[in-house]
């Protein structure tokens, strides 16, 4: 017979199987036990589709009257897509909730708990708490900033050069670091890069894994609209294409962009600010964004403080010069007192390389 | 009972006590054993005292006839500073000899094990030769290249910045890693750095560690003799300073610093070449040096493909900017074919920051 945190640990398990496909809403594991057996469990899968508690539930039948239901994210409390989780295990006349942390959408907070203990349901509350946390890490950033989870990635040399002197770029990292790459890109709403990225490397920006992956929306951010109308992101009709442009890009130009099936995005002001950027984007439900350089608008996110996290990668090359090209560009910050301070969450070896996880303290 | 590996081990262990102390000899380590049980070791501590075997059979006393000595090194087989070995052994009527690798000296190379040999004792060879080799591998390569093992140190943020833009870098990484540091000091014969890191920080170059340690000697690059007469280095009396000047340095200003009791040497060229500094180094004894920037020196080095190991602190901080400074500056390699290639060998933790050692491939 398990504990509370083995079956919870199942349940986040679980819910690990929605990532990256459940956007806008949060990943969600639920396991139902009854007199010590597993009789039922489920996740949520897709927006607009059943809740993970209500697969759980349908898989136990019977036995789930008197059962404990173990889930990862508390039952949401209101009409969605979907009716009230609450209401259907109340319904369902279960003994015991077991519930790994409070939904932070206002539409629920502690409202679906409330519920169940009123319908006198014995509730235990914060089972695994951080891991669940740290699943929805995506999801409670969108709810609470209303912009998206912004992960900032690069791959340098042991040396910090994304290229040589003459800007040769290919590859810096092995292939197997670059299908990590392409597992992030499948799991994010929508990845960014500069336009001068696009005008260097003609990229396509798509998932390109052996098992397939769902392609994130494309943006560019391009004050001045340079993007070359013959780049693979406008015309290989693989994923939507957004391009950010100043309030003074042309609108003569616009029209040549948009016949082509591309949103073009003004902001409000001349220059891209990148604090307006995020507030758009999250309008527009993008809850996660890849940003993948160049390193001029990686500096622009980090002395905006707008990344959440930071996925590096190292291979073991040193490629030297003064001049070569540095993941983190533009003006950086002159004081030591100023610059951005991390915690290192992982490090991993991805065949040579070395990858690095941090987020800012 | 052991096996000659778990005893090999032993001896490998033993021979650790001796790292940075024995230079310009290897460090080894001896165990001998009889019926089972650990009658004796020893290792070697200081060139011109006795050898790890010598020590091992003194503490064996009488039981170290017929025994089995388990020896890191080929035990030496002419006369040095100290009697052979060999003779030893064979004097004192040890049945069997288990050595990890022969010694590439030379003077030794094969002779010790058939000097044994040819008086009956039973040799066995290769056991842990790859831990043994590593453990001196120094020595090693000093003996065959006759130059000094280069270790190439820096310390960089995340996104491989040894200081901001104004050239602020203190402290990038944290005490731990920088204690870390000082332990490779005292483990080398001698420390390197250019002229523009003695102008710009005036280091002491010196071990600081709480545990204390032997100071190395201090090596600064100045082809035109530009280190100021008030450096630390040149007046703390704290270790010797060797500066390498270009054959143009003006010899009126060599008087200056020679008052100083600081060694001045000169290169045959204007300009100090890696190659000939290193066999000049060699000549003069130093087995092993430790190069400590800045970039530009680590440049020349990288590009003379004159380093055998690259030791990197990496902060979890975020330095930006287009124009910081790098590990390696310089030149540098313009094209992806030529770049050094490396091997990683160690990835670990220290305080807040990663530390990576790699070796070129």
């Amino acid at each position: 017979m398990r504990n509370d945190e083995q079956y919870m640990r199942l349940a986040i398990e679980i819910a690990k199987a929605g990532i990256g496909q459940t956007s806008p809403n949060p990943v969600v594991g639920a396991v139902v036990v009854k007199d010590g057996e597993i009789v039922g469990f489920g996740a949520h899968l897709k927006a607009g589709e059943p809740h993970a508690e209500v697969h759980a539930i349908r898989m136990a039948g019977e036995k789930a009257k008197g059962a404990t239901v173990y889930v990862t994210l508390e039952p949401c409390s209101h009409y969605g897509k979907t009716p009230p989780c609450a209401d259907l295990l109340i319904e369902t006349g279960v003994q015991r909730v077991v519930i790994a942390t409070t939904d932070p959408n206002p539409l629920v907070a502690g409202k679906g708990i409330e519920k169940l203990k009123s319908a006198g349901i014995e509730v235990k509350l914060g089972v695994l708490k951080e891991e669940a946390d740290e699943l929805n890490r995506v999801f409670f950033h969108y709810i609470a900033a209303k912009t998206p989870f912004v992960t900032l990635k690069y791959a340098s040399s042991l040396d910090g050069k994304i290229a040589t002197t003459t800007g040769e770029s290919k590859w810096i990292t092995s292939e197997a670091a670059r299908e990590d790459v392409h597992r992030y890109r499948a799991v994010h709403d929508a990845i960014l890069v500069g336009v001068n990225t696009v005008i260097a490397d003609n990229p396509s920006l798509t998932v390109r894994l052996p098992e397939g992956g769902k392609n994130p929306i494309r943006i560019v951010l391009d004050t001045h609209l340079r993007t070359p109308l013959d780049a693979n992101i406008l015309n290989d009709g693989q994923a939507e294409t957004w391009i950010i442009v100043g309030s003074e890009a042309s609108a003569e130009k616009r029209k040549l962009y948009e016949k082509r099936n591309v949103q073009i995005i003004p902001m409000s002001k001349p220059h891209i600010d990148i604090d307006e950027l995020l507030h758009v984007l999250g309008e527009r439900r993008i809850t996660s964004l890849f940003v993948e350089g160049g390193s001029h608008v990686h500096d622009s996110f980090v002395r905006a403080k707008a990344v959440n996290e930071i996925v590096a990668y190292f291979a073991p090359k040193i490629i030297g010069g003064k001049q070569a090209p540095t993941p983190i560009g533009g003006i950086g910050f002159a004081a030591m007192a100023d610059v951005m301070e991390l915690q290192i969450r992982q490090v991993e070896t991805i065949g040579p390389d070395i990858k690095i996880v941090a987020i800012p303290k």
